[in-house]
């Protein structure tokens, strides 16, 4: 017997088709699911693929113990996701050992700041791991400004929402084109960095990019709440003839 | 009769499976295709659908005037590739207004770093456009890589080859997760700043990310020679439980 392949499976930005044909393919041959997803929700990677499904396909959910109820400095945050990973990581060898491939659903592109990399690093040394990419939040965000993020030379900063203050300010100030990203309760923290940067004129706030309620608002005009799926992105104006 | 649609349509990184099922729909369903191309050759966007394309599609090819022949900031190089992406987007809305879409063939994302821009801010006021997101160069280049590129709060940055040598030195220094995209002729350059900034023991070199060539190598033992699909990447260390 064959020991099975745990794929980690980028779904892309939420539309079903913009994930890749890769990606599609092993999802709706798939025998085992696994997905990520908060207690009591449904998760949005399970939702994304809603209707692709195969009939007789084995759904593992695996739910996050804790997520923004605890901050992530505590180090009880570190160990009880910690243990988390590790139990989830052996679930998924159980199956692989038993011959079956598991597809694990990863929104956007598994290797960029997602959840699927905890247990990738956990699996990678002990059954076959393949990982497909997929197109980012952040490339469904720019594209629906309807305007190009980068030209030329322009140098592209992705910094996260959940930085200090002071760094976050100094990133914005230095870089042409800018991605925040994990907005969320750091909303304010952001817009303070924007004005200390100068730049808030030149922002843009996306929301739910690529999906049914996709919004796009200059970042002056954004309101006091930022859900999950919103980024912050500013464009370069780099050479162009 | 209705105006055509120009979609520029993102192709991925190259392997045919990891563009987008909607990119595949339309590509597999087209009227006319246009893609760029350097002067007696085929071109990578072109090469990338072999065997995708409908038995009756008009291609048009779009012949670069000039590509590294003359520098970029010769005034000359600005003026004959801005009459060049004039009379593309001529052609362009010629076939629109005729009642028929076109779909631009675009490596990568068509927002990011990409010549469809040029088209694209020239088509935008006139002509009905559509722009589809891809997996990006530099998602394949880190997949390849078999390591995630960020975690936590790693701040990402992107950077081209083409910048001065010590603004690219400072880039390097101050970033957790890095890659370096247009290396070519720049090689040496981002050779000397990655000693500069003290991360060459950190860099991976990877030659045609997705596509059959693909390699990667750290990069103090990459060669003297950068195809045009080579990317540099160093990974971030950010935080993980």
């Amino acid at each position: 017997m064959t020991t099975g392949t745990i794929y980690g499976v980028g779904l892309g930005p939420g539309a079903q088709d913009l994930m890749s044909v890769r990606s599609d393919r092993l999802i709706r041959n798939a025998g085992y699911v696994a997905y990520f997803h908060k207690a009591g929700k449904t998760g949005h990677a399970r939702r994304i693929v809603e209707g692709m499904l195969p009939e007789n396909v084995v759904e593992l959910s695996m739910a996050y113990p804790v997520t923004t109820e605890i901050p992530f400095d505590d180090p009880r945050y570190k160990d009880q996701l910690s243990r988390f990973y590790e139990s989830s990581v052996e679930r998924l060898i159980e199956i692989a050992d038993a011959g079956h491939d598991v597809v694990v659903l990863c929104e956007g592109d598994p290797f960029f700041y997602g959840s699927f990399m905890h247990l990738y690093t956990r699996l990678v040394d002990r059954v076959p791991v393949s990982v497909v990419p997929g197109i980012t939040g952040m490339s469904a965000a720019w594209t629906a400004t309807g305007r190009p993020v980068t030209w030329g030379d322009d140098v592209l900063t992705v910094a996260m929402g959940t930085l200090p203050e002071d760094l976050l300010a100094e990133r914005i100030a230095q870089t042409d084109a800018l991605v925040v990203m994990k907005i969320g309760r750091n909303l304010d923290k952001v817009r303070r960095a924007l004005v200390t940067a100068g730049r808030e004129d030149e922002a843009w706030f996306i929301e739910y990019a690529a999906m049914d309620e996709e919004r796009v608002t200059p970042f002056r005009e954004a309101g006091q709440i930022a859900p999950y799926f919103s980024i912050l992105l500013i464009h370069g104006n780099g050479r162009r003839p």
